[in-house]
């Protein structure tokens, strides 16, 4: 796994943690360490690691606040750019980044090239959800998205879905504000048409719209949505599932009486918030030639050794076939019977 | 208030029963009931409260299912119409209905008319974050909006924040997927560079883009969106909460030695849920000539109590007022400088 060193708010430190964590936990996995040699060495010496790596050198770091495409096209040496040759080249079977999802993404674009069928990529996260693992994607990858985008979308999330939790037929999940067809704005449903031509092509089942609070469980094991809506989502659960901590902490740190105390409660408030939120922020970007994992920018040692697991368990599931086949008969389809109102 | 006795899946028990609670907790209130008569004095010889509320007939009832505008205009006595009516003829000073939002929002347009300036009305949502009360609009009223609308939205949401909350200059945060001019679809950044116009010109103060977890609690006392995305991400939020309670009681229902017990932590849980959840659903119907508070469809006898006192408060309040000055101030400078792009 090529792993960028330089993303992240916390990193390198908690990147270069990590992925030690990862060397420990995870049977049979190699990281390679992306960014500057001496930053790399010096990180690994503290630690007194200093073999536990490979190094592949990279002196060039894309910042939130820059445009990335054209980062990505300027900073030949920059991190996210050599991870994504080391996937193009065979040196990596997968690459992570737990800093800036357009840097990442446009690397990978521009390295690694789009799927067959792909006009954009999506970023699909995993939530573990009570009643069982929920796909939504897009998570962000693409603000925009027409009816025919939204189709690839739910072509890929399926098939991902399929190989990744075993599920034989992953319920296709359109969010909107209401289950009834009627209800939406004029992207959905027209979106919902074009989905419901996809199950009668038998592509995918399609379980008709779901709303906000089934990306907590529900009827559908992929939601289908936009990158804006489905980035506002996320980051809105997770504001909320920290919120319920915090009440939750304030309401037990009060002199109550009783045996409820805060060294009992509180290690269990930290858990659970922790898997609602930044753990549930990391997701794999469909659609482009290579495994591409990309977390969360706050993400803990422990959500970057997650990154990890999910990169190495979506090579060795060979998730990237089944999203690329699924992609490719949708493709062939839609030569024949445009998708696009 | 004119209360809706027929919105609401737990209608009518729960809305009686909220409207009871209301009675004994809220100084000099008083409500109406709007419904079917022979339901109504039922309901309250059930309960020994023959007394305690007047009704005001109404046979029809407008279900989730039924096309709001059409069902509005062909059901003269449906419970909307009429609660809409009250508040026109100054036979109530507010109404409350836990029922269809769609179906209440055309009853409050068809009988009580738009403010001067207003497009379209908006469901304005107060979030009560652990760093204080946040106003997200539009929450669903309308499922599209241009730049124009936005810039609405957040001239009625500032007036009703500084109100309501007494603050004398909320700050206004656009919704977004980062926090830089440059993110988000072309929506937002029309919308941005209204909104920047707006605060130049005095109408507002407005902090730029805000992300979804601000939703939480963060830098905006109100936050501008869409009514599609506003629907999702407080959906989203809601199931966010509700699954951080379900895997906590998991958490705590486990045999896990120590003072930790369901009996003691339950309580904390059920009543934080409900804090963050269901309460946080109720809302006002910004842009209307009239007081309209629309509840969650699953409110609970105190959701519907809390319904009650909202719309007591904004009347007591003159909120009304406040916020059609600042839309007929905003509407005066659009016909000077066109807003729309």
């Amino acid at each position: 796994v090529a792993l960028d060193l330089m993303g992240g708010d916390q990193a390198p430190e908690a990147v270069i943690d990590g992925a030690l964590l990862a060397l420990d936990e995870l049977p049979a996995v190699s990281v390679t360490l992306v960014g500057p040699e001496q930053v790399a060495r010096r990180l690994l010496a503290d630690r007194g690691r200093s073999e536990a790596c490979v190094i592949a050198p990279a002196t060039q770091v894309i910042g939130m606040g820059e445009d990335p495409a054209r980062a990505v096209r300027a900073k030949r040496d920059a991190t996210v750019r050599v991870a994504a040759q080391l996937v193009r080249d065979g040196g990596a079977d997968a690459m992570v980044s737990v800093g800036s999802t357009g840097a990442t993404m446009a690397a990978a674009l521009f390295t690694l090239g789009r799927l067959p069928g792909v006009t954009r990529p999506a970023l699909a996260i995993d939530l573990p959800t009570p009643a069982g693992p929920v796909v939504l994607l897009d998570a962000g990858a693409t603000v925009e998205a027409g009816p025919d985008l939204l189709a690839q979308y739910a072509v890929a999330g399926s098939a991902y879905a399929r190989i990744r939790y075993g599920l034989p037929h992953p319920r296709v999940g359109l969010l909107s504000v209401g289950s009834e067809r009627s209800k939406g704005d004029p992207l959905r449903k027209l979106a919902y048409d074009v989905l419901t031509g996809l199950a009668e092509a038998g592509l995918l089942v399609f379980i008709g719209n779901v709303e906000g609070h089934d990306a907590a469980g529900g009827p559908a094991d992929v939601i289908v949505t936009d990158g804006f809506t489905g980035n506002v989502l996320l980051k809105g659960m997770e504001g909320a599932a920290a919120m319920v901590t915090t009440l939750l902490t304030g309401t037990i740190l009060d002199p109550t009486p009783g045996p409820v105390t805060a060294g009992t409660v509180l290690p269990l408030l930290a858990e659970v918030s922790d898997r609602v939120g930044s753990a549930a922020m990391g997701g794999a970007l469909l659609g482009v030639h290579g495994v591409v994992v990309i977390g969360h920018g706050s993400s803990s040692p422990r959500a970057v050794t997650g990154a990890i697991a999910q990169a190495v368990q979506l090579h060795r599931q060979d998730v990237l076939p089944a999203v690329a086949r699924g992609l490719a008969a949708l493709s062939g389809r839609s030569s024949l019977h445009a998708v696009t109102p």
